[in-house]
């Protein structure tokens, strides 16, 4: 059966347009599906019809309310159980949907998913996963920011379900496992970094050690753990000191006539830097240790990153990722 | 009188030659300083030869250990008495010289320091320092790695020692003092962020609030306050984001004739982008909270880098940094 993808059409920056315009696309690549949106019919149709589509891949299941990006996680899905966001998780916890895209409020999705999907069965905290451009083969990092304050065991299982994830999105049999630290000595961290890594080193995951900030770039692990405070100032470090260089190159690219000449003939090498530095070329982050596939994006997504998200909760559908990660926390609990 | 800068002449990956040079080059600017070379005399003189050097503004106290960048830091001040490192943390700590800098091992300079110099009475950790690029004015992060493990009065007290020093050294009255953190509420991060947050807002410090990552490189604070692991972690990570991007883009753009024409004309664009993210320009990391200056330069400074570190530890010791702070702690302790 073709997979059911439940989208918040109401979450984002760019929503509803954006959002529904990204499900459309998203269509044609992957033909079979079949596509939720939840959110305020009127605007969602709008939307549809204003693009010219018909067809029965898309149905519209109409709820009143939407949680802002900046409203409190936990509040919000209490006080708006009839938000898209809230809805649509719902409807995955009833079996009407096989997974849910949103890019809307990250906490409130994460409290939300909690509440109605719960966790896998051994699983002592989800985690947010996100994929780390790079180049080939990408970087998956784990925890982005569920969990602020982390026990070393929560960080070896951020590691299992984050080999399981790598496995099924990229096809590598055993993913090189590294911790994020300070040091390449496993003496070096903090004492919970120190204990994970005893931890780690004891599992049998492909652990290759400790990985600096500055080796995120090199290929030393394919899959980087590290709690959710740490995780969350890494991916918005990136972000800011990748916008920071790229504004100031631009900047100064167009300051003066030689160097406006030249950057006609650099422009496409830029854009292809920036775009290997997409985000949204990566499908948002995957909450993990849930039971369903949920994926988080960018507030900021436009249609090509809510595709993306889509099409990566497709193939974690297939995949069976969430059964995976059950198997492993099976095996973990005995 | 004019400062006796004591250093390191064996410290970093090109010692003795790179800092032995750099300390020539800071004659030319600060003609009046007292350098005192520490290491071996036979290495060290051999570079003033070759380099011409005559005059007695630079003298050399000869020692023959050396701690290497990969060593034990607490093992190696133990066992290397005799080391430049060691010797001239001595130096300082006897009054001999008015401040330390070295390229060499940080953990092993942190660890010398506490020993010898010992740290500023009600100080409860030394915290280090570090000049992040940004255009002006620049940012400073600490603490950038000496304490993995912190409690919440770490962070204030890591505040007011940044407030002394940016003052010192960017002429700011009151800088503005942000915290690191995950998001802008008061409520979001671990546990040691939320209440060292309730601790800043209470203090006469200008606090203003939690900085993401993202927004480092804004000019939202001018010192940024983050416990030794975060604040190690983002430093690594704005070097890795930064090199490779910049190793990308140069990629790109030698890659066919026509981005070659073009990169002709960008070069210096380029070249000015990565000199304002350069580390050699902002004089190494400080390590505050401790009776004495100590400035560690990165490992691999070259004689620029060495000589703005002998740079910065001049103005730290003509602005009496060190004087400033332990004022602040008393009427802390107060």
């Amino acid at each position: 059966m073709a997979p059911r993808i439940i989208v918040d059409a109401m979450g984002g920056d760019y929503a509803p347009r954006e959002v529904v315009l990204g499900a459309i696309e998203v269509l044609r690549f992957l033909p079979g599906l079949q596509i939720i949106l939840v959110g305020r019919r009127e605007e969602v149709e709008k939307v549809l019809q204003s693009a010219g589509f018909a067809g029965d891949a898309i149905h519209v299941v109409d709820v009143p309310e939407v949680i802002g990006m900046e409203e409190h996680p936990v509040e919000s899905i209490r006080s708006k159980e009839d938000s898209s966001l809230v809805a649509g998780l719902k409807m995955v916890a009833e079996g009407e949907g096989d997974a849910f895209v949103s890019a809307g409020n990250t906490g409130a999705c994460l409290a939300a998913s909690l509440r109605y999907l719960q966790r896998i069965r051994g699983v002592l905290r989800p985690a947010i996963a996100v994929t780390i451009p790079r180049g080939s083969p990408p970087l998956v990092l784990l925890d982005a920011g569920a969990n602020a304050d982390c026990r070393p065991e929560f960080l070896t299982q951020f590691a299992i379900m984050g080999k399981v994830y790598y496995r099924s999105r990229f096809g590598v049999k055993e993913p090189k496992i590294g911790l994020i630290n300070i040091g390449e000595e496993e003496t070096k961290g903090s004492s919970l970094y120190i204990t994970a890594h005893g931890l780690l080193k004891e599992s049998d995951l492909n652990f290759v050690g400790n990985v600096e900030g500055r080796d995120l770039f090199g290929f030393k692990a394919d899959v980087v753990v590290a709690d959710g405070f740490t995780g969350n100032v890494i991916i918005k470090t990136i972000e800011g000191t990748a916008s920071m260089i790229l504004s100031q190159l631009k900047e100064k690219f167009t300051r003066d006539l030689r160097s406006k000449l030249g950057s006609l003939a650099l422009l496409p090498a830029l854009r292809e830097v920036k775009r290997s530095l997409d985000y949204q070329e990566y499908g948002g982050a995957l909450l993990l240790g849930l039971n369903g596939v949920v994926i988080v994006g960018h507030g900021s997504s436009r249609a090509k990153a809510v595709r993306n998200s889509i099409k990566v909760a497709v193939e974690m559908v297939q995949e069976k990722t969430v059964e995976k990660i059950a198997k492993e926390m099976e095996r973990e609990v005995r």
